[in-house]
């Protein structure tokens, strides 16, 4: 199995550095960190053990990759109108295209400009940043759930689940509705709420107001999810996440670090999407509606600024 | 009648001074302000006509004061603790004592503590701010809603309300819940949201989110408010609430001043009180409720920053 990775960052950049650490074949793409990591090849400071891939697969133009079994898509949702370009020469008739983001939707969306194209989402809990050129800092967690959207080659399919499993990482197929929802039940509290306040991890979950507050996030998800007839999710769920997130060190998600450095954050997958297929069955997320409009409203300022730099 | 103001500052500034520019006998208990004002007077900076009180019988020690007909009390609910040690001295059988305070249910509390007091709610629709000692900045309008909770005496209730009338301003005798929930409608969005998004009235009115989320909870104010049995509040209270705002100057409400002071902000009475009141009919305000918990978070890093500084 080849594999090509869109998107070398803390995310793709820890799994496809897996991978290609357990010898599986595995070509980055790269943009601002093409140069570096060509040169000094890619280094995964991980809490299971660093590693360094010496002299990776690097490219900075996807017309020159080679066709491919399987991409690992683990860009930003906010850059996905980038994908009907840099898609196409990496595809062949049976390649499975894997997308390792957050939120609600990208494979109907993406589907629609490939119809034929497999697609699986990939919903990964991993505490990990990419911290300077070529280096990913990971600090905890790191298993993926694997859902199937379109995908009618088993055999890939199959392989992709073995290859991740070989490669060291704790891989589980589920649905698909339950994967990409069971992370938002983590997202779409903490990746706001971390912008909102101001605020890490620890610091939401050390205070009872937040605290309690976070828990009813989780619940409208939960709640949005079992709407809309996904199974395996319940209330113990939210626990289980909280005690995750009590058990993490302080964590900045994705989202905050975006907010940050005012960069656009992942509004419309993370919040304006669940929300919205939410709303087909006829169910509110208040707290979450209302994060999603503070969100909304910060997100005008951020980037105003950022313009003005 | 005579008058005695207790919290003499952007609004018992405002109404005290009013009344003694109309020729009433008004005593101001007064704080950090007492040396300036005994020396230059009380300089009133209003878009009605500005004035100035050259000599006010000014005080700061209410045991030094006469006993008086109607106290008001625009203090901060913050510290309503204070009004035990500080009514007594001026007080006869028949006082009023009117509340000139935001939020749900000072009166009851204070009921609680003077079983027999006459008191009633002064619901003060103003944008006014204290900007240096002794003077007060009434920026916009300045009517109030008097709402009547235990005074038996119409007499005195009602020259309050002559008296109010003849020095100028704009009062009407509402139902004391009634009062005090419309008043909620407008404070209860806009000053934990100015907090909270950073940002004055006219900015969360231009953003589509914002502007939709204010409405939403000034709905969820006025549905708690129909489930309370309150009269005379509907949907279209939230449309003029909301255009009144938009026909002000952009303004910075009283919890957001606290808060960039670094002093407590009014969360019990403005949020919890309210949220209590409506729990007990089984009416839920989820997005007021989550705006309390990022109160009580923000309180918290607030208040631990005073202290350090």
């Amino acid at each position: 199995m080849k594999y090509a990775v869109i998107g070398t960052g803390a995310v793709g950049g820890f799994y496809g550095g897996k991978l290609a650490n357990a010898g599986k074949e595995v070509h980055f793409l790269m943009h601002s960190d093409y140069e570096y990591v060509k040169k000094n090849g890619l280094q995964i400071d991980s809490c299971d053990g660093s590693f360094h891939i010496d002299n990776p697969h690097v490219y900075n133009d996807t017309n020159e990759m080679p066709q491919v079994d399987v991409v690992i898509v683990a860009l930003k949702t906010t850059r996905n109108h980038l994908l009907s370009q840099l898609l196409p020469p990496l595809l062949h008739k049976e390649t499975l295209v894997l997308l390792i983001q957050n939120g609600i939707g990208p494979e109907p969306k993406l589907q629609k400009l490939f119809p034929n194209l497999y697609l699986a989402a990939g919903l990964a809990f991993i505490c990990s940043a990419k911290t300077e050129p070529g280096r990913v800092n990971h600090q905890c967690y790191g298993s993926i759930n694997i859902g199937n959207y379109s995908c009618k080659n088993e055999a890939i399919f199959g392989q992709l689940i073995t290859d991740f499993t070989e490669a060291g990482i704790q891989t589980a197929q589920i649905e698909y509705e339950e994967a990409r929802w069971k992370k938002a039940v983590w997202n779409m509290p903490f990746n706001g709420m971390t912008v909102v306040m101001n605020a890490q991890t620890n610091q939401l979950l050390s205070n009872p107001s937040t605290m309690q507050l976070i828990r009813r996030q989780m619940l409208e998800v939960i709640g949005a999810a079992q709407a809309l007839g996904v199974k395996n999710i319940d209330e113990s769920f939210a626990d289980k996440m909280i005690q995750n997130t009590l058990d993490m060190t302080p964590y900045s998600p994705s989202m905050k670090l975006d907010y940050d450095f005012h960069r656009p954050m992942e509004i419309e997958y993370l919040y304006s999407n669940a929300i919205a297929e939410a709303h087909k069955v006829g169910f509110t997320m208040p707290c979450l509606e209302m994060l999603e409009a503070q969100l909304k409203f910060l997100q005008e300022k951020n980037l105003q600024k950022a313009n003005s730099l």
